[in-house]
């Protein structure tokens, strides 16, 4: 009997339909592709494009966009720190169950420290968490500011604005990193045809 | 721009792969078949017998089991009242995103407040929240107590045991009320074919 938090009485339940039978079905496996990188960096448009490269594949997936999680589950949580490390755990866990249910499930949010990225790592088996790190210049980021954002940090109207007042921690070692080539970004399909080859050569795109 | 909850600057994400295009792939629908009622009611049996038929036709499903996911997403939160409530708008809002996913989202918690399930379906377009009411006798649920809880409750071990000294609000709409034939409770694998049989009927279980 458990014991978790103040409670009582909280059992583990299983199932005969367990992950297995979950991934013959979609001829697929389970895991995490957890892209972080800098706001402006390319994080949405990879996702959107690699969702599109698996589906053209028969492939299941599903994005998990920090933004937009947001304005459902994660709609009680602001900016301040503990509620960054808890929206970003949130995603986490959620990111595993989708994994569970034998989606490639595609998280892109910021996700700036090492340790809550780290976190969320270790609620996986080690190949099934796959973390992108999108390497681009913040100047580029900047310069494309696509939401406005850079240009209300610069000017203070937003505080803790990562890559300006609040420090970005890149990855030490992701599996993935994406980076311009001779000052030139790749376009989107050519990045998600990188991550697809290697859920391809890693095995996550069919069942023995 | 958005300005939720002292924020500043969430922007909604659109994707060109959808949960139509996530629908024809798996040849199904999206929905959240929400299991309510007392501990010892069947939920989870139910739960996965239903997950078992599904997957013997092809179709993709997934528990979200409330004592499961507060072993995680859910680890945070207590029984008080409003972690109570936190802990079913949650698991309301994932059972969203996995609709949204295109599978069939099997709910299983005691959700004892009317309240809080109703929010749960406005989450969702009307017809995707299926709820399903175990209405089975307290003195039938107690006395197979599985888990011991009904004895630790009765002893005082156990404040704000739901049937015993915390209510139940019995659904007034729910879409699927299961409940003894002439004293006898029938078979999960009846009760199972009994939602299949709404599923199909509804047309999730295929796309036109």
């Amino acid at each position: 009997m458990s014991t978790l938090n103040n409670s009582t009485n909280i059992f583990w339940q299983e199932c005969p339909v367990g992950k297995v039978e979950r991934q013959k079905l979609l001829n697929q496996k389970g895991c995490v592709v957890w892209i972080t990188g800098l706001s402006g960096s390319g994080k949405s448009t990879l996702a959107c494009s690699l969702s599109r490269e698996l589906h053209s594949k028969g492939k299941l997936s599903y994005i998990l966009d920090g933004d937009n999680l947001r304005h459902g589950l994660n709609k009680d949580l602001g900016f301040k720190a503990e509620d960054r490390a808890e929206n970003i755990r949130r995603v986490g866990e959620v990111a595993k169950l989708f994994a569970d249910a034998g989606l490639i499930c595609i998280a892109s949010l910021i996700s700036p420290y090492r340790k809550d990225r780290d976190a969320c790592r270790a609620m996986l088996p080690e190949p099934n968490f796959i973390e992108v790190f999108m390497n681009m210049p913040l100047e580029l980021c900047e310069s494309r500011d696509a939401k406005g954002l850079y240009k209300l940090a610069r000017a203070g109207k937003i505080k803790g604005f990562t890559g300006i007042d609040d420090p970005y921690e890149r990855p030490l070692n992701c599996e993935i990193e994406i980076e311009q080539k001779d000052g030139v970004c790749p376009k989107p399909a050519a990045l998600a045809g990188q991550v697809v080859s290697y859920l391809e050569d890693k095995g996550f795109l069919q069942v023995e």
